[in-house]
């Protein structure tokens, strides 16, 4: 079939539905180069008002994924589930969290992004392992899953053409922030993984694309719905992004704090998301009870050091030096460190998760444009989160920094993270909701 | 000052409002090919969602207006008065309006359109006349306004090319149908005329661009707003477009209805509406004291003939051959006519404006696609009206046309335009609103 465009464009604009064939026809002809920019964009911006329905969704996902390759990795005989963040300051969690559920008897066939803007992103974060290759051909990538159940890979190029070029024009036209858009283009990459189940970490709050529960919930309440619609379950949590996660901002930083989690030694926040989100990978593969049984299994595959013999055989597959996990001084580390100090004692009430994203891009950690290349030793550490009382003088954060320009363009930010009180204050919960 | 498009485009999107250095910035710039298609296309659809603030259509309208020339007409003396209709089926008013005014002391210094889809276009209807000329130089046009005090021209290619482009990409990605853009782009237009009030002409109906009162008078205040902003005064009447005016539709058909009308034997509506028009003219113009002295200078324009004169030396001047109002046979006409007849006898409920012009473009006389040719000499004269009692066998229509194809292609639709009735019917009020 053919349509027209134009009548396309007019027909949702007017708050009317599309149908499958007309979404497929527009995802081919525009990856066809056989429908121009300019009609793709008023349609997408039209998208943003008029929002789409579950069964536009369901095809126009179904669409992307198929412009494309789809990954065949019936080879492995484990349940494939993966976890997929909306991005956020500190979210190291996939590091550690694949090689414990892949210890549990799970396969994870990741495949990660790089940071932009304030959220960091897996892929610099592995990078920062000398020697460490995240481009993977297909079937290295098959063949690496089968064998250790891991593969922590960056999005192949092959695999849904169209979502990247269609978020290309949304990233220029201002048509990114659509809770039908982002979810196709998620769940599109997703998907072409060939999954058996997907857990959504949905992030929440200043340093989150999602600033509140209930956007989260409607973003988590669509994936979870394209999920359906393809009969693949899908588990969304919505958790904290208000405050960083964890202590250590930057790539090598993150690195070595997901290396001391593996250990048993990570910090509280992202000790324990990462065991919920094993929790629910587990019950997603089949391969836990219930809750507990599962929490049990991920405990005894840190206490064991099975996951972490699972991280040791994958940097060694994918060429980077598993010494790392033993010795983290290998990592890159900027060697100057400036210290911020609380200028006045109390109680911190926040430590704002976008000014310390920010401050991080300024320092080299992070992009502000794709092309940008990220600086992998320096970061931030911090040394006071909500709740934590500080008294005058005393250390709030460590950056860790090359030049003295990057610094000065980091710490006006840097020093607005941090809002203090008389009174105790609570951390917020990490968990802040479900959806499934 | 520069800004970012992205944005620009966000801030209207999510319901801001731009400045005017901004706006100016962005005609500017995408006028210079320094903004994409797909930004500026993007940025339409907002603004169909999103609106625009007075202020901001002001500023579009005036940054439009300067993207190229603006006529000085200033060796005009007489207060010069123009007139806009947005479009209907056998709306031939410019052409006995014109002159009427002209003879009444108003300097008008027309420049109209070609028809498109359903809609006729004055300067296709012109140029039906032997010879006759549309395209005029700036200094011809404004030489023949201080002589004559009438021109009857075509856009000019360098008055307000941004309207030209942005319409273009209107056209192509689905934004045509906004009030804000709809007006900015006829008053930007008008405006570079170097007027000193204009009379638009808001059609509503099914043959009409707006369907309901409620949204022409939405499009009439719009662009008495615009006027305003611009200390232009600007009055709108809003009138019926729910069956085509007058009897004749088609080129070279309502060419002759036109001259009927200048002698005083025109159509009881087309006589009617070229008076109000032209009254508000006038008094735009200050050339009457009220509203029946300005109708008593133009009937007697009629009488005196005055008024024919002018359109006779309007012809001359423009290459046209004048014996064409005495002898509108030198017209081209189709010389196969089709009668339709009633299937039926009773009264006449609707004959469909949007029907009869849609029939008309099957039969060539407008166009589907603006590089289409129109046929002069093809039309529909109309028999039968609303409000007419009709005998069963007795015509409804005469259709003139070229080709049995052509003709095939009509009557379908024109047949579908009447709807008969048992009860006696009234027109609805050729006039239905006006706003000041």
């Amino acid at each position: 079939m053919s349509y027209s465009m134009l009548e396309l464009i007019r027909t949702k604009r007017d708050g009317g539905d599309l149908t499958a064939d007309e979404l497929e026809w527009m995802i081919a002809e525009y990856t066809a180069d056989r429908i121009p920019d300019y009609q793709l964009s008023a349609f997408l911006m039209a998208v943003m008002f008029r929002g789409m329905t579950g069964a536009e969704l369901a095809a126009w996902t179904d669409a992307m994924l198929h412009s494309g390759d789809v990954l065949d990795l019936s080879g492995t005989d484990q349940p494939k589930i993966d976890k997929h963040s909306t991005g956020g300051v500190g979210d190291k969690i996939s590091i550690p969290l694949a090689p414990l559920v892949v210890a549990c008897g799970i396969a994870v066939p990741m495949m990660s992004g790089r940071g932009l803007g304030h959220t960091g992103g897996t892929l610099d974060k592995l990078e920062t392992i000398p020697g460490f290759r995240t481009r993977l051909d297909p079937d290295v990538f098959a063949r690496q899953l089968d064998d250790i159940g891991l593969v922590l890979g960056g999005q192949s190029e092959t695999l849904v053409p169209a979502d990247r070029r269609i978020y290309a024009l949304r990233d220029a036209s201002g048509t990114v922030p659509s809770v039908p858009l982002i979810s196709s283009s998620i769940m599109s990459k997703k998907l072409a993984e060939d999954l058996d189940g997907l857990v959504l970490d949905i992030k929440i709050g200043s340093g989150a694309f999602m600033k509140d529960v209930a956007s989260g919930n409607e973003l988590a309440q669509t994936m979870v719905g394209i999920g359906k619609a393809h009969d693949t379950p899908v588990v969304g949590l919505l958790t904290d992004m208000d405050q960083p996660l964890g202590y250590e901002i930057g790539n090598a930083n993150e690195m070595v704090e997901s290396i001391a989690t593996l250990r048993g030694e990570g910090p509280g926040d992202v000790t324990e998301l990462t065991m919920r989100l094993g929790e629910e990978m587990l019950l997603l593969g089949g391969v836990a009870r219930d809750g507990a049984d599962a929490r049990r299994q991920l405990e005894a595959a840190v206490t064991s050091g099975a996951a972490m013999d699972i991280l040791a055989k994958v940097i060694e597959a994918q060429g980077g030096d598993p010494r790392v996990l033993d010795d983290p001084s290998i990592l890159p580390a900027a060697d100057r460190i400036h210290m911020i100090v609380a200028d006045r004692s109390g109680f911190v009430e926040r430590c704002d998760a976008l000014a310390v994203g920010r401050s991080a891009v300024r320092l080299g950690a992070g992009r502000h444009a794709k092309e940008d290349e990220v600086d992998p030793g320096v970061g931030i550490t911090l040394h006071a989160k909500v709740g934590d009382e500080v008294a005058h003088g005393t250390p709030l954060a460590a950056v860790r920094y090359t030049t003295d320009q990057q610094l000065a363009a980091c710490l006006p930010v840097l020093e607005t993270a941090w809002i203090m009180s008389d009174e105790p204050q609570q951390p917020r919960p990490l968990i802040l909701g479900e959806v499934r």
